[in-house]
């Protein structure tokens, strides 16, 4: 598949653009106009530029409002077009878009079109220039591919030929399936976008919530398998207008942007072979027993969804406090690693390595997580190829070497041989007798990172595609400082969830926004928290008006919730199943979660969210602001 | 007219808002649950701190998905609504908001709502409860007030009545005449919001984009007029849902959500005078003519729009860069502050006063700008009592005291006397004979201020309010950082034009996203260009690309386009006529324009804005990275 972009899609100078295109390893890229007018690179730079740097200059874009117009206008709009097509020359270009009229078209007449779109096409073949029409969404008279496609046959000159676009059909929810019977030499191009579903009008939706490839909601790899079906084999290239993506690292957004294409390779492909099952045709089959397109499609190391946590990892300078927590909340501390500064603790299956080698001050933070995968070295493979960054992992002889590879929020993932029986062969390295978990059933349940707001929908991709994890619907969630946005990323046994939380903007920075959490699953939760509390732990304390809130939402026995109050725990209940659970102090960026799963509850108590990050935001404030510090007005807490 | 707002419009905790909405002025404030059930004060506490801050607790909310469900459920309702009615008793309170059923609505019969409204109604009668009932907008069977109202009127109970919230109903465009016919003591609460308009699902819109009336789009004075002529006389209470808002300072907020009530109240009176004249009924008419309704409605000091800019002033440590750009751009230097470390600069109307009494370091930046207004006093007295900051100007005896205020981006406001001929009395504190503008016909044209994200909208109502500038449909500008949003205000003769720019977020807090610039129109452009260029201006470098795209996009005499390209002119044209500028270089965070406008052109040329800030960005970025200093790649630039 050859790969393309839109230089749109990105931040910075063209110069910058076309850099980091490469670097990423892109095919080719579309010159959109306004990155050429704004450059201080003559057309022969550009030209020059694309040569040395590898990358083709496959669609001049975008050509507007050209048809459906009165003859003086029209006459205007070919002399337009004709200075275009001189500039195209210079930059050594052979494809422009020319989308559907929306501003100036008048004349609602295919026949009419068909005549203008004859003479523009018949300019282009004085220049060589072929003319890829595309419909847009939100075209006057021409919005629907299908339409733009029969104007295409209507006029059926060489130089005149269908440009495809995923957002503009998908978002309109246009069959795809008829592209199939378009005649692929009449493909001149195919744009991809995704996006998530959004009920607003559809410019808006376009021009700013665009994603790549896999961040989004849309049905892209049926759309591409009608492609790859008719027979088109050109560049697939993206084109996605995002407000996020325009301010991000252009170099780092270019890499995610190809990382989507290479995903969408691989989707591509099973969708045909899912939907295509065996029919070989004229043109022979893969080595995959799919039939032969004229299409190559470039497959991935193949991966299932990991089977559970392995171990989580949290790095301090001090890590006094983070031993005092996990200690208090009943994990047993194993030993030290034979030659680094690592002690392992654990909790039944639970492993949390507490990593002191951290710069001097820093505070504590979770800096890795051991997935559980059938093989660690095509897991790594695939994630690799999927343009994770590796990280480097000193290991002496004898020592486990682990896969890492660099999640975008930089928090190191660690693809660990599984077992059946959750042993892990590693921890040997801290003591013997370590490897089979004893005592309770506790396991991770989840683990919650706060994301940068650059790099969230990025990080939806990277766990999607490099770990096999699927999103599920995202959430908000109110706080002191606005909404935090929630996607769980989880596989389909829930062995493994992770949380990704977006903080406000005005966190972002603050140390505040950036508390990430590691959560544990046992069997008992309120006998844990008893001995938890016994041994001095210190709970995060839930507000009495959370408890008579609960007793008027839900009808529970008052022991019950006497207990829940008396031991700072909270409560869920949906359909399946009830959900219990607590939270710790925080300590650095970082605090634990115990929680209890009770029949078949799939959440993660989001009505109580809201309240963790209130007392959490209070909290801090109290620590901070001597405004605070004392009060007027007694505070009931629950806490005897 | 009694002032309220809801606690979810703010940021921080419980104890937070309320002390906001104290000392912002509000009588009263909604409480929002999830606020209280997130908070550590008891009930009791809450209401002994309201009262200690004279805070009425004017409405609880919202009790949701009470009507329309099966016989079980309601039982179980009307139990989660006792539990409200004796925590209400507890707070002091006596009204509720119920909104129409969502979620588990079932069964969509008049009838049966009534009946599951009355058993409510005489529940909440019992504990001297008020039931507000609203209409959700995206309520599943009740979405119109007047479907709502017509419930109330069929249960006909003293202890249910009608919530009015105009978002609701202003969403749906649902009319609001009808309002007029309730009967006043039926109407237990009106919750006002504003919005942009926006093509969305309502929830979403409602959700996340409400903004303080003044803010949107919507026609709050003519729905309050309605309210007002009904005979309602009780809380007119804000209730905006806004992502940028729950993340503000809590005391800010408060104080621009109680600016647009004021704001509101003024217009409603204005309103009813123009939709009501000289109807003097039964109780009387006010001093104003207005027949009079049981809702006081306060008026403001009365201020026309500003006749012009009377000066503009930057401020810098080291202002020899910007002394440098204004005499090379023809400004004449007048003389010096006879007191104070300040410049005077004019050219034909425009002043620009030169401040050096600036902090160490600091870079240039724009400090201040002055109006001509009818009378300063009383434009300042409506400044004031709309909640503008004054800003203290010490001056010495026979000097001019101008009246200032702050604007939200910290930007000072001088209300000047304006006069017929243009002549400012002040300048005579720098010389004789400068009160009178000689040489060119150049005015300021415009004013382009970078606004903080989190202060836009509140800047937005700022200049509308307080210095009665009207915005115009705002823009989105592509640039090498991400999109820059764009809010015209102006006056209706245009004699005032200040442009607010939403910098992309990743710019905000680095210089180069804060560029600001004064802009000056003058009558022969090209004549003053080729003067600056003499003088040795630094000019803006506009590609030659651009000038390229230019020639493809208008029809223009070469030896015209040849003149702009050899004097770096960007150009636009509209259907009124046409606009020539130039931009100088960066000093500090400003730069300036020079414009002429041809015709009735009334634009800023925004097709060029990108332009500018690709070209700004590329010279930022080289004289930052070294990556950028030198290029393979020679760069045509259109300067000889």
């Amino acid at each position: 598949m050859r790969t393309g972009i839109a230089t749109v899609c990105l931040s910075g100078t063209l110069k910058e653009k076309m850099q980091a295109c490469a670097i990423a390893g892109f095919d080719g890229i579309e010159i959109f106009e306004q990155d050429l007018v704004t450059s201080a690179l003559s057309p022969e730079a550009v030209r020059a530029m694309a040569a040395d740097l590898g990358l083709g200059l496959d669609l001049y874009q975008p050509f507007r409002d050209f048809d459906s117009v009165p003859e003086e206008l029209l006459k205007e709009n070919l002399r337009r077009a004709g200075a275009k097509f001189e500039l195209m020359s210079r930059l050594g270009m052979d494809t422009i878009l020319v989308c559907s009229n929306v501003a100036t078209a008048e004349i609602d007449d295919d026949g009419l079109r068909a005549e203008q779109l004859t003479r523009l096409a018949h300019l282009a073949g004085e220049h060589g220039v072929k003319v890829a029409y595309e419909a847009l969404a939100w075209g006057k008279y021409v919005n629907d591919y299908e339409h733009a496609h029969r104007l295409v046959e209507m006029v059926d000159h060489p130089n005149l030929g269908t440009c495809l676009d995923s957002f503009h059909i998908l978002s309109r929810d246009w069959d795809t399936a008829p592209i199939e019977k378009i005649n692929a030499e009449k493909i001149f191009f195919v744009q991809v976008a995704d996006a998530p579903k959004l009920s607003m009008d559809v410019l808006s939706w376009s021009r700013h919530y665009r994603v790549f490839p896999g961040e989004g909601q849309l049905e892209l790899a049926k759309f591409m398998g009608h492609v790859v079906r008719a027979g088109y084999a050109g560049p697939v290239s993206l084109e996605v207008f995002n407000d996020v993506f325009r301010q991000s690292d252009v170099e780092r957004t270019a890499v995610d942007a190809m990382r989507s294409l290479i995903w969408l390779e691989e989707q591509s492909a099973k969708w045909l072979d899912a939907n295509d099952p065996g029919a070989a045709g004229a043109s022979g089959t893969s080595a995959s027993g799919r039939r032969r397109y004229p299409m190559e499609l470039a497959t991935l190391p193949k991966v299932a969804e990991p089977a559970g946590f392995n171990f989580a990892e949290v790095k301090a300078d001090d890590t006094a406090g983070l031993e005092k927590l996990l200690g208090q909340l009943g994990f047993e501390f194993e030993g030290r690693h034979r030659t680094k500064d690592v002690q392992l603790w654990t909790m039944g299956h639970a492993r949390v390595i507490i990593n002191e080698q951290a710069p001097s001050h820093a505070e504590p933070a979770i800096a890795a997580l051991g997935f559980d995968v059938d093989n660690p070295v095509i897991a790594s493979a695939r994630a690799q190829q999927l343009k994770a960054p590796v990280v480097p992992r000193k290991v002496q002889a004898d020592e486990e070497v682990f896969q890492g590879i660099a999640a975008p929020d930089s928090t190191e993932i660690f693809l660990c041989q599984g077992s059946p029986d959750g042993t892990a062969a590693w921890t040997h390295e801290f003591g013997d007798g370590l490897a089979t978990p004893s005592g309770t059933g506790a396991v991770i349940d989840h683990v919650n990172l706060a994301q940068p707001w650059q790099h969230f929908d990025e990080a939806v991709l990277f766990y999607t595609s490099a770990l096999a994890l699927e999103p599920a619907p995202f959430a908000e969630v109110p706080s002191p400082t606005g909404l935090v946005r929630s996607q769980v990323m989880q596989t389909t046994d829930r062995a493994v969830r992770l949380v990704l939380n977006l903080a406000p903007l005005i966190q972002q920075g603050a140390h505040a926004g950036y508390q990430e959490h590691i959560a544990f699953a046992v069997d008992d939760l309120v006998g844990l928290a008893r001995d938890a509390r016994d041994r001095g732990l210190e709970f995060l304390q839930i507000p009495a008006n959370y408890y008579e809130d609960l007793a008027a939402r839900f009808s529970l026995d008052p022991g019950f919730l006497a207990t829940l109050k008396e031991l700072n725990l909270l409560y869920d209940r949906d359909a399946s199943g009830e959900f219990l659970h607590f939270y710790t102090a925080t300590v650095g960026s970082v605090f634990f979660e115990m929680v209890e799963r009770r029949g078949g509850y799939d959440g993660y108590g989001a009505p109580n969210a809201p309240v963790r990050h209130a007392v959490q935001y209070d909290h801090a404030r109290r620590a901070t602001d001597p405004r605070n510090a004392t009060t007027k007005y007694a505070t009931e807490r629950s806490r005897p």
